[in-house]
């Protein structure tokens, strides 16, 4: 697979502006998104579609779960930023979360 | 079921004695371990078997995940504190890390 190029200016916003569920993250060049489930059944079952995604395009999250509650940021290391593998497994991640209606 | 009692005392240095993997959190009343397996795929098996034993408990970790790393964090909100709960969740814990090799 090619290196992850780091994305930038009006293409980092242009992709941004497509994913409204998530923002920048303060510290990092990342995206982060808080899914809130409706108890940790269904939480699970959502990061085990993310997780096999996620295998797939070799490209895993960082995440956090508690509960309910699902914490996810995507970085790309070999970028040392966003690239354009982040923007993919967010839009994923979204569709997955659409299909639990949130 | 019953309300989970904190552990405190002898009851819980006893406790913690028998879970070497393990170790009390620095700023609450909680223990924590990380596991580093092979990949991300035998990572989110472990965290499979996890949550199925979780589940079944009605009793679930705080938990990080990137790539192979697996931070887990065990308390009890019920009882402000470590309860046998998490003493438990921890072996099992553990049971399913030595099926890996960990």
């Amino acid at each position: 697979m090619a290196m992850a190029e780091k994305l930038t200016g009006a293409a980092r916003d242009a992709a941004l502006a497509r994913l409204p569920h998530w923002r920048a993250a303060k510290e990092r060049d990342a995206i982060e998104r808080r899914l809130v489930f409706r108890d940790f059944s269904q939480a699970f079952a959502f990061m085990t579609r993310v997780a096999l995604a996620a295998e797939a395009a070799d490209h895993h999250p960082e995440w956090f779960n508690v509960y309910k509650i699902v914490d996810i940021v995507l970085t790309t290391h070999d970028a040392d930023g966003l690239s354009q593998r982040d923007i993919d497994l967010a839009h994923k991640i979204d569709a997955f979360a659409a299909d639990f209606g949130i």
